[in-house]
């Protein structure tokens, strides 16, 4: 189970401490740029659709199990599969986001809260 | 980018060309078996929560870029990303399900259209 990158995030956010916990947290827009191999896939992908992108959180920690909800050290412990904490064994963020533009291989869309050079692993239309 | 597996579903589904296209097209309730290095993550996932689950499509096929959607001849050729195809490069699928119950490691959930034996790789709340 190996993922291949299709694209990669193109953002003004370049660091996790930065960036909102939720694209609807004040999350900017930013740029999808599609691989060139996966080009093709995108057609029928256009200007206004809702998608889900599906990113791979490099910076995680992909040893823990339980985290702190938010962060905050004043919450319980909860498992990480009742969290959207980007630390967990498959550090996969799932991305609700509008398509603002297109330009070639390279899609406009937000909000996104992914950081500068994040992987991308798939597109999804939102059904 | 390598997955870890974190659970299995276990389906009356025993083949893909009898499974339903969503869950919401008459797809059962399926058991969902988290393997025990990740049941810790589990804490707090409660009956009637509607989770995410995120399987990895095993019996896809990896090279496809375009499709005709829902198998039908008669539509035009689609980019698998602009499609929920699970021939595409990263055969991630998603399923939004409810909890029914919990039994130790196990979770009944559904409606969920992954077959018997589909690979389980996260689980996320909807929010």
């Amino acid at each position: 189970m190996d993922l291949r990158t299709i694209g990669v995030i193109r953002s003004e956010l370049r660091s996790r401490s930065h960036a909102p916990k939720q694209g609807s947290e004040g999350a900017p827009d930013a740029w999808l740029e599609v691989i060139a191999f996966a080009a093709e896939g995108l057609q029928g992908v256009d200007v206004g659709d809702e998608v889900i992108v599906i990113t791979w959180l490099h910076e995680a920690d992909r040893d823990v199990l339980r985290v702190r909800p938010r962060s905050d050290p004043r919450n319980p412990l909860a498992g990480v599969f009742a969290t959207r904490s980007p630390d967990r064994p498959n550090p996969l963020g799932l991305h609700t986001v509008t398509v603002r533009a297109i330009e070639g291989n390279r899609l406009r869309v937000g909000p996104i809260e992914a950081i500068d050079g994040t992987p991308v692993v798939d597109i999804k239309p939102v059904i």
